[in-house]
């Protein structure tokens, strides 16, 4: 195979595009040549939205989430329960949460899950603010909605232990079956999981 | 399930994200939160790469392909054998072959198949400019280097009809067995062309 290179600019576009998560050489290839049949206008707002960005989304000083209005939504005492709070690894948990209509609490945004691998240690979770919050709200009890990984594991064990001395129940997401599974398709750690969370019915 | 909506600018950029070919909702939603992490210069840095892209990257007027520098060189009369040309569909194409070193003659992208359904028709074809330069190059044999579906076949035969008056021979790519195939895995569309196409070896 010949080393026929793209030119620089198309090779720059190429390289960006495989930071986009999940997307290799060949994704980023086939993105880009198919943003050459783009018109300029398409291109002038793509990647204005990106530059905007930062300065567009910002975050909650208190949740960690996205902030579209001051005081922020997910903190409105008002409008929010004030004795439950839900910890999330991500900006993008408390929306997929939000979307279930389950929960009215508050929120608090981790920022991610402890992992050795990645480098990311207790010191990097948002706790002190977490902390904080926990003096300023009634809370009564800390919902743990963590990934059932074991980053999620390590990441709830550890809160676990420094919400010990702290007068709060916590709760993690109940583990068992996805809805509308089959036992077939379901492996031995979900089954096993879902046996011994098993509720009368 | 709740109507739960992102703010204004992060649903934008998933809108914008989803234009990417074979990116969904689902896709978008994951790219743009991961570049909700990302820091400020490297979001400057896609953005500006996005927009630049029509300045940066324009296309060589004879043969329609990325012009680096000028003369394009794809079309350098010295370092090309002049007496053959391949039509593709679409600039990848070009960098397709290019990789595989076993052309050397000139390109002509025609920026599409014929497709009624997304209404590609012939008026789009860049043809015109095809028939100059049959006549401003000593061709004897025209490669038609089009995709082996129905689109590229259409096409195909298109363009053998239109080039009947001149006196060049056209060939089409062989259809075959992929290297490193199995039979096993192999359709049958494929295996009947592999066997019509069979070689003395």
């Amino acid at each position: 195979m010949n080393t026929m290179r793209y030119p620089d600019h198309l090779e720059k576009l190429i390289q960006i595009l495989k930071k986009l998560p999940g997307v290799g050489h060949k994704s980023a290839e086939r993105f880009a040549f198919h943003m050459l049949d783009w018109p300029k206008n398409h291109l002038l707002e793509m990647g204005q939205t990106i530059i905007d960005v930062k300065e567009k989304l910002q975050c909650c000083k208190t949740c960690g989430c996205l902030l579209e209005k001051d005081p922020c939504r997910f903190c409105d005492k008002e409008k929010r329960e004030n004795h439950i709070i839900c910890i999330v690894a991500s900006i993008k948990d408390v929306f997929l949460i939000e979307q279930t209509g389950e929960y009215r609490g508050h929120y608090h945004v981790l920022g991610g899950l402890l992992s050795p691998i990645s480098g990311f240690a207790p010191e990097s979770l948002r706790l002190p603010a977490f902390k904080q919050r926990l003096k300023d709200l009634p809370i009564s009890e800390v919902v743990l909605a963590l990934d059932a990984t074991l980053e999620g594991d390590a990441t709830a064990l550890f809160l676990k232990k420094e919400l010990e001395s702290n007068q709060v129940s916590t709760s993690r997401l109940a583990l068992g079956l996805p809805m509308g599974s089959a036992l077939d398709y379901i492996d031995e750690g979900t089954l096993a999981r879902a046996f011994a969370g098993r509720r009368s019915w």
